[in-house]
């Protein structure tokens, strides 16, 4: 069945920046060599399970329009394995190094929690003895704890104790399948971990459930010898009205307060970054700057758009900066560039699959290939050193660290005047311009 | 002069709910005890000198248009005076329990910094003459760093040192006025402490240079023996692009990463929380929840708006949401309701300044009295009580209290198949509806 | 079955002010007079049955939650009518005037258009009989021109003139049905008469699509004898990126251009309004400013959202200045409270769909009743009359007239020095906090 | 004194791709021929005597950043020589094709009416006698209605007729002097023309107010024989809270309500746009849609942003989009691309706002490269024209000529089963892709 799904398809090749072929890469050249490392370890891309997928192409306002043919039978087992087939193909045809995956997108809900936790490790198997042969590998796995009414209150903070606890129940056996499959990192994604009205909820509480859940979860993490991070993936809002993970300061306050910071790190969604009032380029540096950068979902929103579209990133300029950002700090360690985007509800060809993430693939390697050439001419960072280099002398690194009391630095203030110095903002988007 | 500004109008009192006179109060009844105390003890009024006393109703499109007496002439010191006069004139007419202000609000910029400081020092030997007379007291004092040019690129996270030598200057100064006139905490309001673009700023020097900065503000005040609270006032954005204080949880998580936990809290205003696209009921929340709830700037934003309209907060309901926070965790401590709001620039006679401070003064007393008979009733507590009533088992309280593995709970999952129960918002939100 | 879902329910009954009781009235009191009308002639609620029997708790990230009998079963044609069963059953519990409805709301898509349209008669038998003795009206129907995949791209925009012709199809059958049963207008919601896309896009084309659509809809309308008019109602996006019916502004502008002004009226919705940038009262004051008014949809959104909530109405001064203006222009023709607004899909008690209701519709009974007090008061409408009192002289009026040149006013103006005069805004809005 | 600003600084020529100069222009080459007219007769670029020349820098929470030479003295008529100096060396210095400006920017406002439109005049002398000799033309006037504030309520709209009166003999003296200097369009940007508060509007009043205005500006163009359009520039808000320009839609139903629609064309911005909830590019398709299209400016804001940040345009992709949709209808007539843009006010160093501008000139002339190259290979323009192919055949034509009624299509629609189509956006996306 899969070969057919894309029947006629060839598998993508580079073929250079004057291609017109959407289904040929123009910028992605996996082997070439970027800043020290070959271009697909730089971008790890990873296919993401349900947009792909799971997906039917439904709305609010509207039913499936995608009809995918493993969508449409009773045997929900049998289902699951014809879409492990269709996934298999998709990695090979865009020779895509990593995929990710919740336990519920790849195999169904069963009549309880053991089937389910057997149907999750059913398809396990088969992805186990598809990746001996296969390229690819697993960037993350994760739990849906949002999608079954049990969780329409919340999973780990839900006011009910009985959802808490099936709640573990169902992440451990998604970290144990992800960790069999040489997961890299584990992902949470509290979706419905927020509130719908303030009338209803305690807050101090649900934040207290949700610091217990993720330090069991770290514990259990370590206890089987699992090396990846677990990531949190910030997202302010969407299903639920407010979400406590709301953005990259929101959940550094959180993993300081129930000290998580030595294992928990970062999963950063454009998508999320613009709900939440941020550029993507901010929750990224937020988050290097403090420490907490793991992994990337890369998808974009519509800035005239209050939801979460996950439409495919195309933007180069924003891409490059992301780069820029990551190659910066030495590229990723254990994360991704992980598609978190779908194709457009209107777009019900299988191809459409294809040229989507083909499309955005190259924008990310335009990017890649802009960031090197700006970190090679210091075409950025050139300008703001000069900006901070005040902060060299020797007087200047004693206050910042601790070495002068205030009414020290104040006495020396009754003598100055200083005088502020352009901030060059349109000179430095001419640069950038230069480059993208 | 004073008098004449606000020539024919008589103290402001009480009349009871039916007065129709727009300089009458209707439900602000000072001595009527609420939940303990006074109702002014519990409200703990602050007019704020800026909006009502220092801004001429200029917009980004247009001038001048309150044509202030005090602010036509060239005599600064002098018009610093009138200003004076008339402010307390104010105070008196409103039966005012506090004011606030900032340096500059109050005192002429110098020729320097030092001749700034004269200026400032000698409005403050006006003012503690006249509050040994008058009622009125000082809910806080801070420091203006973000008008004048030299503060363009921030004051504390300066790319200049010499800026923030100067910032330290000036915040020693208006730390010591504060302390001299007993004020009742420090605000600081971190205008330009953010950037126009990440294209030409360091993130994590502008954050260490922040932390720092509020360090030996800290170790001062223990110094000087000043006994209440620094105040981080959050503002996501506006003046700048990203501000660091962007809401309550970022807030929160600087605090942690700078150990300022003990000495910082929060001045929290509606304006900036929907800035930040939160409700103002949610920051309140948060603020208590993690123990950092200092102050309320009490005004109102344009929810279809994106820019701070510092309007009085008029909203009854949205007011009794407040009160409800705070009497339930026993009123406020240092803190109180700072009217940071401005007339509108078209409300140039001089009743309109008193009619919008009696008119949100209103607002709040009816959203107290509501508190109070909400939380007689247990109309919102017993409902979330309930709600979360199955974590006061033994079990639920062990797993809370991390004497639970995530295998022991996950084991417990396998035989559970939890029942969502209703979260009732409508019944909430009509429970409301009754008592505002 | 229908009596058994609201099990135990008696008929919601007018309690007075002071009832405690969810399933009571507090304020509305339909006999009651208000303004020569009896409160239920003034506020005609109507039960909307997508929201309330169609909907089954969906939201972009999460399944069903409500689980409500007549969604279980596989004969579609049973379950619709067991749909009616409750659906009359609960306008009775209510005492509901009116209800409203789309043609896919209350009988299934079959296998093509004709029997698509012999469901929908079949149902409409079963609605006819009952209206014979039950006490409820249809204020409107319409028809799902957005739910199938067939009307991906559009209805009457589709640029596949097929589905045009599909549409034309579907709409007729619609219309017959809500005139047969006597609806008072006809509502068109154009969900998917927009664009994912401009790079895909030809709007001229498409604009004239609609107007050509509308045109042939009120040709028919005139021919069959329908005396409702036909309803537009604006909404700027969701499901699409952007759609043609904007808002009430775009709307006006789209018939004057097809000439559509004297049949065409607008059914104006709360959240719809917010999500364009505009108040409900400016929405609904442009739409009587240009004499396109013509029912309402109350619901509200949330205002930190950024997609529609369609939550139950329940700010009481929103919906004052509503009635406000609906009284001054003498009270609704055709039109009335559509209630367009869903339960949360955490409210899964059958009992928290009446309670949702009554709260709100008290929630309109008192904004009825202060709107009335306003007006009998001329507490607003005194003071623009004397704001505006300039334009009454003669020779404003002859300007206004279009009795003077440019020139001739210009003369005038070079011995004009116009002072500003207060525009009262704080005092206002104390004014309204009055009666609310 | 002129000289001495810009001291050091030569003109700025193309250097062609290759250039990191950033006063040297790498992509606008002025006489380079594009789509049969040369590159400066296409982009037609006017600089903003406001922005550049007339902002010292300030913003809601800063004072003056800039310190102009021309800003500093007492002599308002000296002053205004000196900046009119400046600003042709500038134009000079960009080789600038056009200029704007409002009365009020080039010079000051006098003791009355009559002295200042002496002052306006005695300047508009200097314009004439430096446009002999100089390059630049005049691509608009307009007069400034809402910084005084006697505008404070309005100019046209305000509820006292002295100040409409007022703006009439303002605004004949601005058109004076436009049409004097051979200005190509007539500009009104309503700033206040809107309300900050609907409790004292009275909207249907102030609406026929504007188009009375507008109706005798018309009437007076005709009869000094000024040949330019009258250009209406939409925004939806700021500084008033809603503007009754709010967008494209809204003004062409205004404009259709007046009947102005012959002689009022829309002058469109980018910035405006967002705050809108609009992309640019739908603005100008609508506005070409309807036949309103006149002008731009062409600036940028910030998408998180909610105010009018009037930043440089640098965004390539959406100046392509912007230039492909002017290209495809002809290029412009008598508008231009104005840079209704403005220095960040850190950027306060002389050759920033030369710097500004080379950079967007540089974006347009990439965008309109671009933009070229797309419509000849019919990129964009191909797959539009195959989508919407169906709506050849002669039914379909005949439907949409009004020859079809709604039962004779219904009636064909009943054997119809429509397949839906790929909407291709990520093909489409990839294609835009490949030209910027």
């Amino acid at each position: 069945m899969s070969k057919e799904f894309f029947a006629g398809i060839e598998p993508v090749r580079y073929e250079g920046p004057d291609s017109t072929n959407p289904l040929g890469f123009r910028f992605y050249d996996k082997d070439r060599m970027v800043a020290g490392r070959r271009m697909e370890d730089h971008l790890r891309f990873a296919i993401a399970y349900w947009h792909s997928f799971t997906w039917p192409g439904t709305d609010p306002f509207g039913g499936e329009t995608l009809l995918r043919p493993w969508m449409q039978g009773d045997d929900a087992m049998a289902m699951a394995r014809q879409k492990a087939d269709v996934a298999f193909r998709m990695f090979e045809l865009l020779d895509a190094p990593f995929f990710a995956f919740h336990d519920r997108d790849v195999a169904p809900e069963g009549r309880n929690l053991s089937e389910s936790i057997d149907n999750l490790n059913a398809i396990a198997d088969i992805f186990e003895a598809k990746m001996e042969t296969a390229k690819v590998r697993l960037l993350w796995g994760t739990a849906n704890m949002f999608g079954h009414r049990r969780f329409m209150s919340g999973a780990a903070t839900n006011p009910d104790p009985e959802v808490f606890t099936y709640a573990c129940g169902q992440v451990k056996a998604a970290m144990d399948v992800t960790h069999r499959l040489n997961g890299q990192n584990y992902v949470c994604w509290g979706g419905r971990e927020g509130y719908e009205t303030l009338l209803n909820t305690n807050v101090k509480q649900e934040l207290d459930q949700l610091g217990r859940f993720l330090s069991m979860l770290v514990d259990y993490k370590h206890k089987i010898g699992f090396k990846g991070p677990i990531l949190i993936e910030p997202k302010p809002k969407e299903p639920t009205k407010h979400q406590y993970d709301f953005d990259v300061a929101t959940v550094y306050g959180f993993l300081e307060r129930y000290d998580l910071l030595k294992d928990v790190k970062l999963n950063i969604e454009q998508n999320h970054a613009i709900l939440a009032g941020h550029s993507f380029d901010h929750e990224v540096r937020l988050a290097y700057a403090m420490s907490v950068f793991g992994s990337i979902d890369i998808n974009r929103g519509d800035d005239l758009l209050g939801w979460d579209t996950d439409q495919f990133g195309m933007n180069v300029q924003e891409i490059t900066l992301l780069m820029h950002e990551i190659l910066k700090h030495g590229g990723f360690e254990t994360g991704g560039l992980n598609f978190d985007a779908k194709i457009r509800r209107q777009s019900i060809d299988p191809q459409d699959l294809l040229i989507a993430h083909v499309a955005s693939m190259d924008a990310c390697a335009r990017g890649l290939l802009a960031a090197e050439k700006m970190l090679d001419e210091k075409a950025l960072e050139g300008p703001i050193v000069d900006r901070y280099a005040g902060w060299n002398t020797s007087e200047a690194k004693a206050i910042l660290a601790g070495e002068r009391s205030l009414e020290q630095v104040a006495g020396a203030a009754l003598s100055l005047d200083p005088q502020p110095r352009s901030g060059r903002q349109e000179y430095l988007e001419g640069v950038l311009n230069r480059y993208t």
